[in-house]
Order: C-alpha cells, then sequence, then structure tokens
C-alpha cells in the first residue's frame, strides 16, 4: 500500500519529509561514528552504540553511552560537533541552503514544510529567515566560543582551549550537552564565569530565533509579538521557579550544594534550573540530587525550550496555552485570552495533543526501561527506580541530556529504547503521529450529530 | 469583600455548595470519630486523625493512619461506614431527599446542583434520578452484603460474618476501601468468591448510576446513551489491559503473585486491576510490587473511575475525551468524532483542565510530601521514593485508598496534606477551582484580537 501510493505521489508531506530527514542525517552519523577512524587508538564502538551516539548528537540531547573525549578521536569529536551543528540548525535550514547553493527555487511545499519547522509566519520570509538564523548562529557561537577560550585558558593550553571553548559554544548553543571533560562542566563548579557564559549561550539557543530577532528588532516590550511576550514571560518564570526550588531543595546536600559557598550556590542553582530547560549539561550530580529536585527536574525537562530553538520537549508556548486554557475554563470564559489577544482554538488541540502524547511516551518509555533494565532494577547495591528511567524518559524525549547514571549502564534494548525516543522527541510526537496516519488526513469529511457525556 | 458578598447573596453556587456540603459532613464525622465512645478502651485517636479517617471515610478513599479495626469501637466502625455511604450516595441525593423528606419544593438551582453532581441530563428527572440512586445502591449492596455473608460464615461466627458482610459491601459498593481484618483482602487472597464479588460490588458502584440504569433499561448496545458506551468501552480495556499487565509484571514476584497457583495468579491480577480504579482493597501487598507494577497502578488510579459513580481520579470520560481529541488533531479532523457521534467543544475544555489540573496537584503533593516526610526520605532502612509518593499523591487525589506503606506514618503536616488532596479530589479540581473563583465569572466579557502562537 504505501509502496503503491509512493509511486503514485513521490513527494512526501512536510511532516514526512522532516521524519526521513533526521532519520537520513542519524544515519549518515551513525556511519561515520562507526568508522575506526573516528574512534581513539583501542576504543571499539558498536553499532548500536554508533546509532546512540549519532542519534544523541543529531536530535541535540547529549545523553551519552560511551565517554567523549576518552572514546572519539578528535576525527569523530568533530563529526559529533557537526551533527549537533546540523541537528541544532535543523534539517530545514540545511535543505534551504543546499537549495541556495544549487540554486533551485523553493516550491511552496518545501517553504510550508521549513516553516512549520522554523516556527516562521510568513512564506516568503522562509529563505531570509533561514539565512538570519545561520548568521546568528554563527555569530552567537563565535562570542560565546572566543569567552569560553579566554577563560579556558587559566585551566588548559592555548590550542586545547580554543578546541575546547569552540566544541562547549557549539554543544551549548545547540543545547546538546556533551562535553570533553569527561565529567561534564562539574570541575568548574567554581568558576561562574564559565557557567555563565554556557548558561547564556543555552538560553539564547533555547529561546528560539524568533523570538531572538523579534527582541533584537523591536527592543521595546509593547512591540515584542506576543509568542515573544509569552515565551520570555514563561522562561523567565521557569528559570526563577527552578533556581529557587533548587537552591531551596539541594542547599544543604553534601553531594550538590552543601559544600558550595554561599555565590556558588546561587550560581549552581541557576546553571541547574537553565540545563533543565533541555541543555544537558551538569554542574551538580543529577544522580545525587534528592528526590524532590528530580521531581522538579522532570517537570522543567518535560516543558523545556521554545518552539523555533534548539531546546526540546513539549515547549514553553505549548505549557503555556494549556495553563492558559484552563484558567479559561475555571474563569468560565469560552475564548483563551492573554495579554490582551485571543489564541486560536486549533493551537489548543495542537497543544493538548502534544501534552498528552509527551505524558504517554514517558511513561511507557519509563515503564518499558523498567522491564527491560530490570537487571539493574532489582541490584541492591545500585537500583533503577521509577524516578531514575521517568528522569531517563523525559530526558531522552525532551532531547535534554540529563541522566541520573543510567545511560551508560542501559542494555542494548534500553539503547535502542532511547535513541528511538530521542527521536520522536526531536521530532515532535504530534508530526511522527501525523507523518505516520498521513493516509487517513484523506478520508472523507463526515458530519456526525454532536452527542454531550459527562465529564469528570 | 467574601464577607460582604455573602450579605448581598446569602445563596452559594452550585460548585460553592458541593464543597461546603462535603466539608460539612467531614466536621460531623471528625467530631463524632473523635468522641471517646468511637474507640476501642485504651485506644487514644488525635483530632488530626479523627479529620483523615472522616474525610477518607467522607471522600471515599479508604487511606488509614490507624488500623480501623483495632482503634475503633463498633460504634465507631458504623459512624465510619455511615460516612461511607453519606459520601458515595453523595452531599446531592442526601439534599434531596432532606428536601422530599421536609416535603419543600427543589429549586432551579438546587436542581441545576445536582444535576452537575450526579450527572444526569434533564433537571426535570433529578428527584427520580436520586430516588433511583438510593434504591438501587441498596439493593445492590444488600445482595452483596448477603453473598458476602454467606461466605464469611466459612471464616468467622455467624453475627461476625454477617457484620464483616455488611461492612465490606457497603465499603466495596462506595469504593471505600476500608477493612475490618486488620490487612485489607489480601487474607482471602486464595479465596475467588470474595474477590469477584468484592471486585463486581465495586465495579457497580465504579461504574456511575447513569450507566447502570441505562444498560439495565435499555439492554441492547446499539441503544445505550454515547455515555454509556464509552464508559463500559474505557473501563472494559483498562480492566482487561491491567490484568494482562500485573499478570506479566508481577507473576513471579514472590512478595506478591508468585506464590499463588495459577488460577489464583489471574483471579489476584484481575482484582487489583478493579481495585486501581479507586477502590483502595488489596488482595496482594502494593508496596512489594515491583516498579513497573506501581507506575501502571499510579497510571490506572489517576484514571480512576466514571463520573455519577463512587470512584474518583479524572474519569473514564475525561481519558476518553483527551484520547479521542489527541486522535483528531492527528487525523487532522477539527471534530472530536466517536461511534458515530460529535462532541461538543467544551467537553473537551473541562476534560483537559481536570487533567491538568490533576496532574499539577499529585506532582505538586508528591514533592511537598517529599519534603514533609523528608525524615523517612532519607532513612536507608525504609526509604520514601519518589514512586512512593505519587502513588500516595495519586492514591488520596483519586480517593483510591492504596498506600505502599506511607500513609501510617505520615507526618502531620503529611496527614493534613493527604486529607486536603482527598477532599479536593472528591470534590473534583475543577469544581474546587470554580467555587474559589465565583466571583471572576461575573467579569465583563471584553473581545479581543486573534493572534497566533507557535506550538511545540
Ligand atoms: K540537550
Ligand atoms: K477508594
Amino acid at each position: 500500500m504505501a509502496l503503491e501510493q509512493r509511486r503514485r505521489a513521490p513527494s512526501f508531506t512536510p511532516p514526512q519529509a522532516l521524519a526521513l530527514g533526521f532519520a537520513l542525517m542519524i544515519f549518515t552519523g551513525t556511519i561515520l561514528l562507526a568508522l575506526p577512524i573516528a574512534h581513539e587508538p583501542g576504543q571499539q564502538l558498536t553499532l548500536v552504540d554508533a546509532l546512540f551516539m549519532a542519534t544523541s548528537a543529531v536530535c541535540v540531547t547529549g545523553l551519552a553511552v560511551v565517554d567523549v573525549a576518552t572514546t572519539f578521536s578528535t576525527f569523530g569529536e568533530v563529526v559529533l560537533m557537526l551533527l549537533v551543528q546540523a541537528g541544532g540548525l535543523g534539517i530545514m535550514s540545511l535543505s534551504t541552503m543546499m537549495f541556495l547553493v544549487t540554486g533551485r527555487r523553493i516550491g511552496l511545499q518545501e517553504r510550508l514544510m521549513m516553516q512549520e519547522a522554523l516556527g516562521s509566519f510568513s512564506i516568503a520570509g522562509v529563505v531570509k529567515t533561514t539565512r538570519s538564523i545561520i548568521t546568528t548562529t554563527l555569530i552567537v557561537e563565535a562570542v560565546g566560543a572566543a569567552l569560553l577560550t579566554l577563560r579556558f585558558l587559566a585551566y588548559y593550553p592555548p590550542g586545547q582551549a580554543l578546541y575546547f571553548g569552540v566544541f562547549h559554544a557549539i554543544t551549548a548553543f545547540n543545547n546538546a550537552g556533551f562535553d570533553l571533560t569527561s565529567q561534564s562542566l562539574r570541575i568548574f563548579n567554581r568558576d561562574p564565569f564559565i557557567l555563565l557564559v554556557v548558561a547564556g549561550l543555552i538560553l539564547l539557543g533555547g529561546i528560539g530565533f524568533i523570538v531572538m530577532q523579534d527582541v533584537w528588532r523591536q527592543r521595546r516590550w509593547e512591540r515584542f509579538a506576543l509568542q515573544t511576550k509569552i515565551v520570555l514571560v514563561v522562561t523567565g518564570g521557569l528559570l526563577v521557579a527552578g533556581t529557587l526550588l533548587i537552591l531551596a531543595l539541594e542547599y544543604g546536600n553534601p553531594a550538590t550544594l552543601g559544600p558550595l559557598p554561599f555565590p556558588d550556590k546561587f550560581f549552581n542553582a541557576l546553571f541547574t534550573s537553565v540545563t533543565f530547560r533541555t541543555a544537558g549539561f551538569e554542574s551538580i550530580s543529577m544522580g545525587r540530587m534528592a528526590y524532590a529536585a528530580l521531581l522538579v527536574a522532570i517537570v522543567l525537562m518535560y516543558i523545556g525550550g521554545s518552539p523555533g530553538g534548539t531546546g526540546g520537549g513539549i515547549r514553553t508556548t505549548t505549557f503555556a496555552v494549556i495553563i492558559l486554557a484552563v484558567r479559561a475554563t475555571v474563569r468560565g470564559t469560552e475564548e483563551i485570552q492573554v495579554m490582551g489577544r485571543r489564541l486560536p482554538r486549533e493551537l489548543l488541540d495542537r497543544a493538548i495533543a502534544i501534552a498528552a502524547m509527551a505524558m504517554a511516551i514517558i511513561v511507557v518509555v519509563g515503564g518499558l526501561l523498567l522491564v527491560t533494565e530490570s537487571h539493574v532494577v532489582s541490584d541492591p547495591g545500585n537500583p533503577v527506580t521509577i524516578a531514575d528511567v521517568l528522569f531517563e524518559g523525559t530526558s531522552a524525549f525532551s532531547t535534554v541530556g540529563l541522566t541520573t547514571g543510567v545511560t551508560p549502564h542501559l542494555s542494548i534494548p534500553g539503547r535502542l529504547l532511547i535513541a528511538l525516543t530521542m527521536y520522536i522527541g526531536r521530532i515532535g510526537p504530534l508530526t511522527a503521529a501525523v507523518a505516520l496516519a498521513q493516509r487517513r488526513r484523506e478520508r472523507a469529511h463526515i458530519e456526525y450529530p454532536e452527542e454531550r457525556v459527562m465529564i469528570g
């Protein structure tokens, strides 16, 4: 059936193209990372692990089943960095570039596809937008790399400082928490400069290009688009709430904030709050946080970044639309109103679909991990609990890249499951479902009579 | 402000009356259970614990901070049983009865209030419906009590068998998992007759009066209301899925199904699946189930019973409406369609509000428990994990009454928190929020211009 349809209509729908594009990038990445030249001498990488690392890079997640610095050669690390960059810019910008380079005109469908992926509103502006995306990315990453390199000179010889600066600026801006230190940023948890530069890169990447552009151009709050206002309010609110909660819950924990003097306690709480928004770097150990802080982490990771940015999760706007809809229902108003504007109903439909599917995926993935990792679940020395698997599932789905320590010990089915979860999380559960269900959209529309049922 | 408004308009809105009615019943129950005559000789009950037990009874939950059989005298047990019966029939039926007894006419507002609580569709039929509810309840409970008494004769002397039969028939039908055995139904886990009778009572109580009546009157599937069809399909589906999952996940667990021969394995899995739908009885120990089974439990408890029944949770219909809305979005249809019918949009609004608020309440309650119970959280001998507090929070919110063992060890703030959660869960988060936000409903309607934002 699928084959027959493909013969008739060789072009894919936008969601299908998006899904296939990412799959293709992962496939390419897997092959490159599996090459012996990509590994340090003496290091082996199974195909499953190459697939896992390529998926994690392309989906800008940062979960790792092997240590990047000790496993990969410089070639392998550069491949990883380029996969992160490609994933972050997005298959859509890349394909636009290819169109520009090869001089082909962009068809309406491709423009629509990009529009969907990048979240831009006007079709005409897509090409221009893609150019700005690339320019912005390169400028921000260059500034970040320069700042990090300057600081890294205090720790490393110049060549390594530059290499580390570039690598971590790229992974930070693209919200892909890979590191070359073998212990994330925990070794820099007394260095606020590094924490703040990385947090800034993460936030800029996660906030989305449209919002960055709008802020850059309009400069005044009252001129910002609703999109920009909502993203800024939700991002700011979650940042403050997250910082305060982590500070309160981890303040005396001897394994995390406990031993740090106050200003560092604050900077690490702030950094951790930022990293939960799907960045994936650690300045304090996730595996040793209190359960209450893990619960906060799971909620923040679930919400994630903003649309059009490099973060994952259900997105800040999805979260906002649901909150606003609940408020409207409680108040008894039919319309969803915010900041003097009315939101279209279909936004709520999409928001519900995304939030509900995300929830279902995380719970199912968590449950499956309890089964695939049952050898560790029952290990009294290092048990895997519901907190661990929900954290892992959310981290993968929202392409966060943090782990309480489960990832490197995953079984092969567990690795494949997490890789699939990252992939679905990255292309979005709704896009994935629509890509699969595409044929059903063509069914004839039938008008049914209305009937009520009781709710709640 | 509130006082001033009350002077102007002494009548309450339906949600406010519902909330106050339940609060009043809990208050009365607390006083009765705190009386010395309610306790076994030598037993003490703090006021907080009397409040907890009264709330648990009125909200037909079954969570207990003290053991019912050894703490309460026969008077206390009968009070508990009557509170359960009163809670189950609902403040709405009770007030209808009072109106009938005192011969007062029922005003439109009261009828609407009852309609909301009982879920009946026609205003005219409310009085008649209330009568049927009481009759149905008494008949089903009487049959259940007779069957249980007959079987209990094999274990207890006749007087006790009758008393146990009546008590457990009432708590089972009202989905309030109180027991007089001090170990729930675990001592009967090799007695399929008792398990099946109790499961039958739970299911009938949880399925809702409207559905029972519709099935009883129409008898044929095609004549059933959409409400009935959805409730039966979802209830049946969750029952089958729950039984199979519990059977698979607990099959070899030496602390639960492991030691039982096959038919008993099946009956206990079935019973456990039923009890998760907010009944609160145990035939196998919750505290010793595998994490994966606890995750299944949390999901089933969250969904809960059906509207108009004695169960809690977000309700089967809420769950169904969200699933159907997601399906519609994926398929690209604007209307929510099911079984040849179209569902009104405002049903989805209510469903989202209920599901999102329930989720938020459970996560917040779980997080707060991790803080209030931090003395046990950090106890290496008997640690309280995220699984435990999410289970406890869901059990309280959905008025389930099951626990992994946390309840009797709760701190005083923890007890008050769980009591409040049961109360909000019973009156419903949307009703609670509307009751609090009532004044805002009167705001002038302002037409705002529409603006889109990006989602997901
Ligand atoms: K990430
Ligand atoms: K219950």
